[in-house]
């Protein structure tokens, strides 16, 4: 038996996600059974989908129950396992975050190969879900071709950090970005490779866009929705596409926000609007992580996170994280990384 | 020399169209130079896209000059011609419409073998850039599947009509059509061969569609845009795709409308909405010409038309054919058919 503590949600947000919609809840795990393995986790991701399945259901996405744990990236390290292919201590990321240990089956886990040269928080970012968000967002769905010049909104959150780079990596033309404050925006150009980027609080979101990206714009990679989305269909080429990634601007206010007006140049501009989730481009992963693991080491590819610490503080750092104020992923830190002996193989 | 009368845009509408935005004009027309001929047009038709060709410039969209001929499909016969391939007395399709006359150089010309079984008309409806239109925006654009359900608005227009039809012919499932009157709906389920139909002026459009289609929709083949695509978005499954063939809705008040609240569906349901335009899918007429003569003959598709006489009354044809007076496609009679000869052979 080991005592373990999870979040869970208990009741649905209304807006603003609040501290009482959650509850820090102590269990009993049991000793592994056949084929599980017990996690302790070591640092775990909060990430802006999480907003939605909070929501009660919303056709086509899975809604969490109450009173029961979230869910989530994590990444940890086995502690007690009945599961031959992870032995004690092996390195893996799963999906049970949000809790700081984790009887988990052999099926939902994935090992990962210690190297030094790379932090475990990077197998939560650029070499994880956000990586290949943002990877598949722009090779499958947006098709990107060379030259072309792109606009990715919330460029310095976690998906934003890695598509910008991305774009750079798959031969995109101008690479624009748009963030939240200046610092921010100096962040996308002097760390992230973006060729330019623009604070969204400006009175003329069009005009700021066609500052930045003056001749227009053929791939806009859609985090946010809402009037970003109006100002992309204002700003793009014909055959155009729109890959829908986030709408974060819609969150907390699900159905109360109109939409653009000017969606009629879907029509004139004969344009593709496409939402995805990574959730549907698993079988990428491999073959993803293999030439990501290249662009880190070499350099050409950077993991942005921000790392709150402790399990205590996951929903502190789920609110921050909605209201922008982590630059690339945000992290929670729950343990210390396990140590380097190697033994995990 | 040869007297003709054109139909110019002298004003660009605001909001509806009014008499006083157009003019009819007085011209004479040279004889053919090489390569040309002079036809007569029979007939012409109106078109909702022509609302979106009298605005100004609209990114991707070309729009008309002032004070010069409109154009549009028109069916006439060769009075005088300079082309070999195109001598007097053939019967041809083309793009000089709104006028009595034209000069046409051959590269603009079609030949329409004339057929006691198929009136004139059906060449600018089901056999013309109408039922390409259809076709293309559910095979090419949807890429429809057999059993698949889908919901055609506008369904009694001539885009409409045709898409029903065809829907039908490529294996749909359900397929669903909203129309403007009681009559209408009649009409499609009586004659076009939809399986459910409903009249838009309803105070819930949702719970319109969601019984006439209970258990929602795949593909939804939008011709209005608006309120009709919000229904869509909360009445569409999972990989659903939605073809924006044309967005009546908007085309008096562009820019001004605000966009559906359910945007997000995009991102929940991984929906693909396309904007397409049938100029960009020309080289499918030819095949579609044959298949659509052979379903037409066979008595699987049919053409619906509504003929207004005279090109003086052209202006009061469109204008009635955007607040929906027509059922399938417009038609402006300017002269008598040919006479039978087949001397055009």
């Amino acid at each position: 038996m080991t005592r373990a503590t999870e979040i869970h949600l208990v009741r649905r947000p209304r807006g603003e996600p609040v501290d009482d919609d959650f509850r820090a809840v102590q269990v009993e795990l049991d000793d592994p059974g056949p084929g599980q393995v017990l996690v302790r986790n070591v640092v775990m991701s909060v990430d802006p989908y999480m907003r939605v399945r909070m929501a009660a259901v919303l056709p086509g996405y899975p809604s969490w129950d109450l009173d029961a744990p979230m869910d989530g990236s994590a990444v940890g390290v086995v502690l007690a396992s009945a599961a031959e292919a992870f032995p004690v201590g092996t390195v893996v990321s799963h999906r049970y975050g949000w809790r700081d240990h984790a009887l988990v089956p052999a099926g939902g886990l994935r090992r990962i190969v210690p190297d030094p040269s790379i932090p475990l928080t990077a197998h939560l970012d650029v070499l994880g879900m956000t990586g290949l968000t943002a990877f598949v967002g722009l090779r499958d769905v947006a098709r990107i071709r060379p030259g072309e010049d792109v606009w990715i909104s919330g460029a310095a959150g976690a998906v934003g950090a890695a598509a910008g780079q991305i774009a750079r990596l798959l031969g995109a033309g101008r690479i624009v970005g748009s963030a939240g404050s200046a610092a921010k925006v100096r962040q996308l150009v002097d760390e992230l490779g973006y060729d330019a980027g623009f604070d969204y609080h400006v009175p003329d979101l069009p005009a700021a866009l066609a500052a930045a990206a003056p001749t227009g714009i053929d791939v806009y990679f859609d985090n946010v929705g809402d009037d970003h989305l109006e100002a992309a269909l204002g700003s793009i080429r014909a055959h155009g596409r729109i890959v829908v990634c986030g709408a974060i601007n819609q969150y907390n206010a699900l159905g109360e926000r109109p939409g653009p007006r000017n969606l009629i140049a879907i029509l004139t501009q004969r344009l593709r609007v496409e939402g995805f989730t990574v959730r549907e481009h698993l079988a990428a992963y491999d073959g993803f992580v293999a030439q990501a693991s290249d662009w880190l080491r070499q350099g050409s590819l950077v993991s942005t996170v921000t790392v709150v610490d402790g399990l205590d503080r996951a929903v502190h750092a789920f609110r921050e994280m909605l209201r922008g104020a982590n630059r690339g992923k945000m992290i929670v830190r729950i343990s210390d990384d396990p140590a380097p002996t190697g033994s995990a193989g």
